[in-house]
């Protein structure tokens, strides 16, 4: 009936694991350049000296601190690197190992009652049944679903972990790398960051993809011809990334905030010593936090957008005619998209550390912002190039009920407007968090007449920055889901996320220059070292809040995509605002953000009160501590923090695993889709206003801190009035950018995919409470 | 075929207007009772020894602050009492006047584009035509219906402006009296500054009631037996009186708080003086903007929740059953609960005027308190008796579409449950707001760690205050929905609103209170008395932010049910959010509360930027002013912020009039209706907690300051590092509480009523982009 793809099945099957190997070849090439960055001092000295007679003809010109060369010789600086190095590292896994335990025991729980729940839809019963969408098929049972479920969901958790695991050890690996190489000059530094940052990233990519590949390939054996079936046990996979995400996210949020908060409230404020000082017995903590928050959380929410991404648009994709008639390449459509886009952030991260080169401090940020740009426009190619190959001209897509005729130009434009709609987020968070531009500025300039001002100008920017990402997500939704339905929603995000490699890899940038500022600080390295570690790091927070947006536009689309998987796989064909069942849903759904958002603040709040009394107690009976003359025990703030973080996630992380499984069983799946809708369409909000909101507080402090325009320095130097209202705005921020609004990601996908695996159960067993009334 | 209603038409027709008229002159009543304080020093002195050996005698065993009455017979205190509030007075109405000139303006503009609109649906034919929901009957023409629209439209803003000037006049001549009265015993200034809110709440109750009724009766006269064009015509009324609601509480808001916040940076925060201090030129203005915001901009809001709630009621009421069999009782069902609410108002304020009395300031709360809770009983009977008299058993009720079968019982249940939930939100408010319970006791302990832990904890107070309200406001629209569909959302609403006339008192007892101190303050009034207006002032901020959250409620009721009525009258019948027109105007319109709150912080700020350069400018240029012996130039800033507010109001004010008009022209009543439930789910959420997080804020800082507890006392006094924090949290939360989050409330209210009023001509000639493509 319908032409089938250009792209025979063999090349499918060779093209996808081949990405991914290509993509893992990369990431350990990157490790590799990483790694000869020595941190051991012997070797050190012939290489510094060797570096110092080339660096310097090659540096000597420019003017932007990367002037001369210093401290390559000493001994000491580069042990006690190496020493805070580790020390960073063991806290780090110290407490990704602690939050396993955890993880496990919630894994173990969860795994159970999906296989329960799902095998009750049909009593537990080993007999295929007919098909769901096409009766006159028969398909495997319930009980089938129930198990290779479970088994999807426990491959994508441990996908998740693995990556984030590897993520961060080579962000603690190249942190102390980094502020060794910033001696060299900031070009260095900034290649150091960046590859270890790429290692992340295209591990993760690349991970994702073989694992669900090879899911896919294995599942098949069992189910054979029953795609709809396989498919849909594939969703699991989703769950299991995304589960793994509010650990990162909420738990490493908690973490990294309440360390930082605990950090600066005794530290800064009331014992007035500078940031990342050794002697402040939370620094190390602080340091261990970057990286738990905002590497492995980023990198476990993002893995779970795009494990969830894909498999909102394969279960799409089975009922549609690539399932119906089983046309592999096309069927795999949104693998291949994410295969040529390792492909393509491959080539653009050559960009960063091949092709151009970073000469001083103001090409920073441009040539992050050329990756972003390089990666697209690269990636825009790639996707015509596979909807062309992969595609027939002409197929069908399921859409609520009904078969809808669409063409391959308009997948082709689907995912294109999700890619691009990525970069026009990325752009306009740039403009409302980078101080080169009048938003932050303006912010900063508040802070002449105090605090309230700074606070008030801030949210209101915050505000005004989700007007811009909210049309570029409602355009994106409207063309894709107008021209292919839920799948096209559904590879729009794919779209967006296609460039996930080059996206975390700026992203890890972040708080590896971060915590090289505070390595350079405590090893006690000249303030040269720390300028161009702070202008790394006031770039990186840029890129990071750009990170957050693509996260949450990318949660946006998934969870829209999983709401739509959902409410085809429960059965509904519409969800009318127009129904008391629905509206309750709708109106208490958009109130779920601000309930978890309470949550997540007060955990914060609570964890970071147990650090300010810890380095109390630190300050007041370790004698000798303010003078320098002891170390601080910083093995108890890692703890402090650890067990913290890990015991203020329940309440949260209970309301996002709970409030579906409650409406499900006693609403029923109208309110269900309501509440999914509501919770969707104003998590967004708050999402992308607090992380823009709190990254700008932070730049407006920096770009006071830095003087560099004359305006900067009438509101400074440090320690001013202005300066200190800029504090207390970044303080504020740090919990809002940096847990409450990248957690709500999480609340937002993970209720939508937890629905979408769990529906099969709730349109059977759920609703109670309007059956027993 | 069905049963009719006991109470007779005749019965009805007399029943309203008498209540309406028992309103007015128990108003005035109290307006006399107020009026015996003189302001005129020379009959005050006899007056005042008179009562001094009265009072003496029976408040002098009480404890708490009404121990001794003094300073009755100084005449320059009096005299100078009667200058402030005549400055105080003429800057209120200076600011009224100038905001009328751009109302005038609007209300023309606006009028002709009613008319057109409305008239261009069938070309201006002035043809009978077959009605929209039985077309075998002949309905008037749409000319006809644009006509009465519009006069309809300028009936509910002259009636809005008139309602809110007097209830201004007023509260300006009622705040020097309660700051004598005050000298007195608190017992006495409660009683002058709860009489003088109550004739606010009485004339503005029964103003809307009598105006509405006349209406219908003349307009009846044209419309004869077309009670569908006649109610269809009415829903002008409401988009009057909410237009007018625009003005008073964005342009009041900003007015309010940019004097507000203007005063504090440069007084408390530069020049360290008082608040209230005389030498302050922005003082009288900041006394102004409690009347015009809190007053004028309350008045005019509730009285829009009010116009608008029944105009809903009556327009679905004219296509059920009522209407259809021309049954006159049951049709006017919404005015007869208005009419009950008048009696029952009046009952209770008794109890807090004459039944019972202040003897401490501890019971002023209570006292409040039992308002809320008596009128609620009262009116839960005074309910039950109208839906038993004025309700035939059974009838039907439209129901998109469908005529639904319902029992007068169920509408009973359908206006209690609103009234009981507004009464939950009331209290659920007092207890996240009054600083007798933990959440606001946590917010200012949490200045120990400074403002920034100080403004964490308030707005994760503020989000999680948001849970409770929206699960009573979920709960009531599933109750009255399933009952009585977008019928019985109407009556839940006008159910929360019944004891207006209550609420608007309590809630205008707060800025008397206010003013009454800084009267006190401005006339060099000893201690004793400024303590006294401070209790005072502390019962009325939380009261105010109970008032703020029945506005809330009440408002996402009323827009639910303009949304509903919307809905019917533009002919669709479901709005299902699985559709992609549907899903961008829903994710839209959540963002649309962010943009708006953006614009209205950003104005407070701008207008307020004006104020601080123009007190520096008097601190700087004016000699002696610090010292106390030159007058400042108070009304260089009264206008500044009038003319400020009225400008700064046109952005948010264009947002809000607009978005309606551009969505339903170009994208069509689909993407309208999915905008406002967008709007209205996200913005309630916005509204709760902003509001909330300001008072708790607020009262926080009155916490420390009266140092009351143990507790409070360690964190004063005064000036302490811990009350700088949060006096921080108290500015920022001014124009969160004040002005962006009560102006959600026109945001979501002006939208749902626009399109209703324009869906006639959005259904026949809307959506022209989808048209094109």
């Amino acid at each position: 009936m319908v032409a089938s793809a250009i792209l025979p099945d063999l090349a499918t099957e060779v093209l996808i694991p081949a990405a991914a190997v290509v993509g893992i070849a990369f990431a350990v090439v990157q490790w590799v350049l990483v790694s000869k960055v020595k941190l051991s001092p012997e070797r050190r000295r012939g290489e510094g000296s060797a570096a110092a007679s080339g660096g310097a003809g090659k540096d000597g010109a420019s003017e932007c601190l990367i002037e001369e060369e210093e401290g390559l010789n000493e001994h000491n600086v580069v042990a006690k690197c190496a020493e805070i190095q580790s020390a960073i590292s063991e806290g780090a896994t110290s407490f990704l190992f602690t939050e396993y335990k955890y993880v496990g025991l919630f894994m173990g729980i969860f795994a159970i009652l999906i296989f329960l729940f799902l095998g009750s839809v049909e009593g537990f019963s080993t007999k295929s049944q007919p098909c769901h969408y096409s009766k006159d098929r028969m398909c495997k049972p319930a009980l089938a679903n129930a198990i290779f479920s479970t088994v999807a969901f426990m491959l994508g958790a441990v996908t998740s972990l693995v990556s984030g695991f590897l993520g961060m050890k080579i962000a603690t690996y190249a942190n102390a790398r980094t502020t060794l190489e910033a001696r060299k000059g900031v070009g260095k530094a900034f290649i150091i960051a960046f590859r270890s940052g790429a290692v992340m990233g295209f591990l993760l990519a690349a991970s994702g993809l073989v694992v669900l590949y090879i899911a896919i390939n294995l599942f098949g054996i069992y189910y054979g011809d029953d795609w709809e079936g396989l498919f849909e046990s594939i969703t699991g996979y989703g769950l299991g990334g995304s589960s793994m995400a509010l650990f990162g996210r909420v738990g490493g949020g908690i973490y990294t905030k309440a360390a930082d908060v605990g950090a600066d409230l005794v530290g800064k404020v009331e014992r007035n010593i500078p940031e990342d000082d050794p002697r402040n017995p939370a620094v190390i903590a602080d340091n261990v936090g970057d990286n738990v928050g905002d590497i492995a959380g980023m990198g476990s929410d993002l893995f779970g957008s795009y494990a969830e991404s894909s498999c909102a648009a394969l279960v799409v994709a089975s009922i549609s005619s690539f399932g119906i008639n089983h046309e592999f390449t096309p069927m795999l459509y949104p693998l291949l998209i994410s295969s040529i886009g390792i492909i393509a952030c491959l080539i653009t991260t050559l960009f960063a550390t091949d092709f151009l080169e970073i000469k001083a401090v103001d090409e920073i940020e441009p040539a992050l912002k050329k990756q972003l740009i390089i990666s697209t426009a690269v990636m825009t190619v790639g996707i015509a190039l596979v909807s062309w190959l992969g595609l027939p001209y002409t197929f069908t897509i399921f859409n609520f009920g009904a078969q809808k005729t669409v063409y391959s130009w308009q997948l082709f434009l689907c995912v294109a407007v999700g890619l691009w709609a990525g970069l026009i987020i990325g752009f306009v968070t740039e403009y409302y968090t980078s101080n080169a531009y009048s938003p932050v500025q303006d912010v900063a300039d508040s802070c002449r007449t105090g605090a309230a001002t700074n606070v008030i100008f801030g949210l209101a920017l915050g505000y005004k920055s989700v007007i811009i990402p909210i049309f570029a997500i409602a355009f994106s939704i409207f063309l894709s889901f107008s021209l292919a339905a839920m799948y096209g929603v559904a590879v729009a995000a794919l779209g967006m996320l296609s460039t996930i490699a080059t996206g975390l890899a700026i992203d890890a940038y972040g708080p590896i220059s971060d915590n090289a500022g505070g390595i350079a600080e405590m090893a006690g390295m000249s303030h040269r070292i720390r300028e161009r570690t702070d202008a790394l790091d006031a770039a990186g927070n840029t890129t990071a809040a750009i990170g957050k947006g693509f996260a949450i536009g990318s949660a946006a689309l998934v969870s829209l995509a999983l709401f739509g998987a959902f409410v085809s796989r429960a059965a509904i064909s519409t969800v009318d605002v127009l129904t008391p069942k629905v509206f309750i849903g709708l109106i208490v759904g958009a109130m779920l953000p601000y309930w978890f958002s309470a949550m997540t603040m007060k955990s914060v709040g609570s964890a970071a009160l147990k650090m300010v009394e810890e380095v109390r107690r630190q300050f007041n009976t370790i004698p000798g501590l303010m003078e320098g003359t002891t170390k601080p025990d910083y093995a108890t703030c890692v703890k402090i923090s650890t067990d913290a973080s890990i015991k203020e996630m329940i309440p949260p992380g209970a309301l996002v695993m709970l409030t579906p499984l409650i409406v499900g069983i006693f609403f029923g799946v109208e309110t269900l889709s309501g509440l999914l809708a509501g919770a969707l369409v104003s998590g967004v909000q708050i999402a992308i206003s607090a992380s823009n909101t709190g990254g700008a507080w932070d730049n407006a402090k920096k770009y006071i801190e830095a003087g560099a325009s004359e305006h900067a320095r009438t509101l400074g130097p440090k320690g001013s009035d202005c300066h200190k209202a800029a504090v207390i705005g970044d303080t504020i921020g740090d919990p809002l950018k940096d847990t409450s609004g990248p957690s709500l990601n999480i609340l937002i996908k993970l209720m939508a995919v937890e629905s979408l695996v769990f529906a099969p159960f709730f349109a059977t067993h759920g609703g109670i409470l309007f059956k027993w009334f």
